[in-house]
């Protein structure tokens, strides 16, 4: 089959990509924007349903107030632009492949020029300024092949309409907590003093990537995290290949991942007899997590779930001097999180149905870690839990 | 163990650290520059050792002419700062959790703070502009908080020091070689019409974990690329859970990796009777790649390496309109690709001993596409091939 002929493969239906760009388009308005350059991956995904490893060079959907999105990107990926998005291929532009890590041109000056003949020099433009995929190169670029447009921050403008999932969203990331439950099953089943970690996390992503009921797994915007002993004072140190040994606590941080919606979920493993600091931490941060699950609903605010979780904490005298979670979703490498709000004193965010997080409540301490982590969704009355794991603390002899 | 003790893990000689340093210092002489601030996480290990999936909030390496670096992150990633890094503790500087994604205040205003108290502040200062690592954001932060600095672009300056490539990593880099061997035997192994993709992807990455000869592998800069049929059309489509159908090409873009040394290889398999088309590019690639591997030794340049593959291929009347190749080495996701040199026309930077490609020969046409491609390493008289694999198009009925 020509590319011409292609069928796109959408996950969610046009009418919800349309109501994706109307909620944008409002928040464009409300910031008096007339363009919007969005150069988040999962940004760009939730708006046109592109989907491909190809963020690691330039690439972008802006959004007008009026037509479909376009999609702006290397031509080689072009096509992959036409297999994943709903555009018409008449929306889909490119750059040539000499504007790749060039030092003589960069892919923002051609879309400068794109720009300002669809009568835009004189817009006023919104930009992803903390973005990864958008460099202090990307916005020199832009100031000086557009020195009339008037550009504005918009940096989570987009993240902030995903941050309440619709009803087929909340299904993808409960089908990642099916396949997280799958992955914490493995490690229970595995996890033994003198197992090589690689191989661990070999059984991990089989995990992962095999799912659950035909239905397979997609790669994860993290890598699993799982550090041992003093390497779990650190929250993201990676793995290698020495053997797990006696007397280490280790945490596992993994997410399920489904068509890019994550599930993440923590729980922690000691070899052989926990210290009776370890077992505290465990007392604490359970008691902790179910007091801050009472008050993940909706009217709520972000600060309501910290301030229970920490209170329970400082009973205990633990300190732990981060926040403790984050929103998820549809998410790309390098970060599942969506960073708009976050658990910690002073996020008054109000708390609304379908909102999901990753109610964080790992330790790292002095010389070891605890994760006992949930992944909720904000319901009227309570959090519902997208993933059902024992929480408690695994013990391997 | 309290991190006060710890001792960190080094996968080199402090020696080579230290020549890594001098190499740094000497490129920042010459462009002028009495700091340079290093966002990319593969230039932060390369430097100090720095290894840890922490790159999603803002952290880097700072190069000054005296002392040792210094290593800036997040406080939580300090202490992996301690367990990964060569730096003396006092190196290890951080900033606290509120100013995570928060709306109000930066990471790099703080840093600016570090700098102007360390006498920095009418310093020139070298910055990775155009690094995945280092926002719009945090350009202006530094803009902002610095305004007698003269900021440099020095975005690939480190990238350029580890061009060629060190005894010792080449080791690591033939590891991930050796890996990335088992990585395409399992696909032969496995590859079937009717398999779902997903249950591929599993072998492929529990080739790549479990490693070879008591050797486990790491994580690769990119997920496994594996598009059929038309999809093969785009290079960076991942995979999902349809079966592989009859009648179908599929290439396999994958790498070994080895303490985060890599070794990409792509390889092509065709389910059931290849067409015409895809045994003429087979054949037209496979000339053009011994053609191009003729040209990849000391002395000669980029572009005939280039020239010699795209020569074949207008022979057979083969169109392929971006590079054929880049440098990969250390690398940390979105890419393992350095960033420097492409092998494609105009291109004219002299090849010397150790330095490392991907030779990218693949093609992405209306429809379908083929890869099969090889890892180098420059030597006097010709390429090391870093994998071993067999070269043909696998056919599986």
């Amino acid at each position: 089959m020509t590319m011409e002929h292609v069928k796109p493969r959408l996950f969610f239906t046009q009418e919800e990509y349309d109501r994706r760009l109307a909620k944008t388009r409002k928040a464009m308005q409300m910031k008096g924007v007339d363009v919007l350059i969005c150069t988040e991956p999962a940004n760009m995904a939730w708006l046109t349903g592109y989907d491909g490893w190809s963020f690691y060079v330039h690439q972008c959907v802006i959004v007008t107030m009026e037509g479909q999105p376009i999609w702006y990107g290397r031509t080689q990926d072009a096509n992959g632009a036409k297999v994943t998005c709903y555009l018409d291929h008449e929306n889909i532009l490119s750059y040539p492949d000499h504007y790749v890590q060039s030092t003589e041109r960069h892919p923002m000056d051609l879309l400068s020029a794109i720009l300002i003949d669809k009568g835009f020099s004189s817009a006023s433009i919104g930009l992803e300024m903390d973005n990864y995929y958008f460099s202090a190169a990307a916005y020199c670029s832009l100031l000086k092949h557009m020195p009339n447009a008037k550009f504005v921050d918009c940096n989570v403008l987009v993240h902030w309409q995903r941050a309440a999932k619709s009803e087929p969203e909340l299904e993808m990331m409960r089908t990642a907590g099916r396949i997280v439950e799958a992955m914490h099953a493995r490690i229970r089943e595995h996890a033994r003093p003198g197992l090589p970690k690689n191989e661990l996390v070999a059984e991990i992503y089989d995990a992962s990537l095999r799912g659950v009921e035909g239905i397979g797994g997609d790669y994860a915007a993290i890598v699993p995290l799982l550090p041992s002993g003093a390497d779990a004072s650190a929250p993201h140190l990676t793995w290698d290949d020495r053997p797990f040994k006696l007397g280490e606590g280790t945490f596992f941080e993994v997410a399920g991942s489904y068509h890019r919606y994550h599930c993440p979920l923590s729980r922690s493993v000691f070899m052989g007899k926990p210290t009776q600091q370890f077992l505290d931490a465990e007392k604490a941060v359970l008691e902790g997590m179910e007091a801050g699950l009472e008050m993940a609903k909706v009217g709520n605010v972000c600060e309501d779930i910290a301030n229970a979780f920490f209170g329970v904490l400082k009973k205990y005298g633990i300190v732990k001097d981060n926040r403790t979670g984050y929103p998820i979703g549809l998410a790309y490498p390098p970060d599942w999180g969506e960073h708009t709000m976050s658990l910690r004193a002073g996020d008054r965010t109000v708390l609304e149905e379908g909102m999901t997080f990753h109610f964080m409540t790992g330790l790292w301490q002095d010389g070891w870690g605890l994760e006992i982590t949930e992944s909720i969704a904000i319901g009227t009355n309570g959090p519902e839990c997208l993933a059902n794991v024992p929480r408690e603390l695994v013990i391997v002899d």
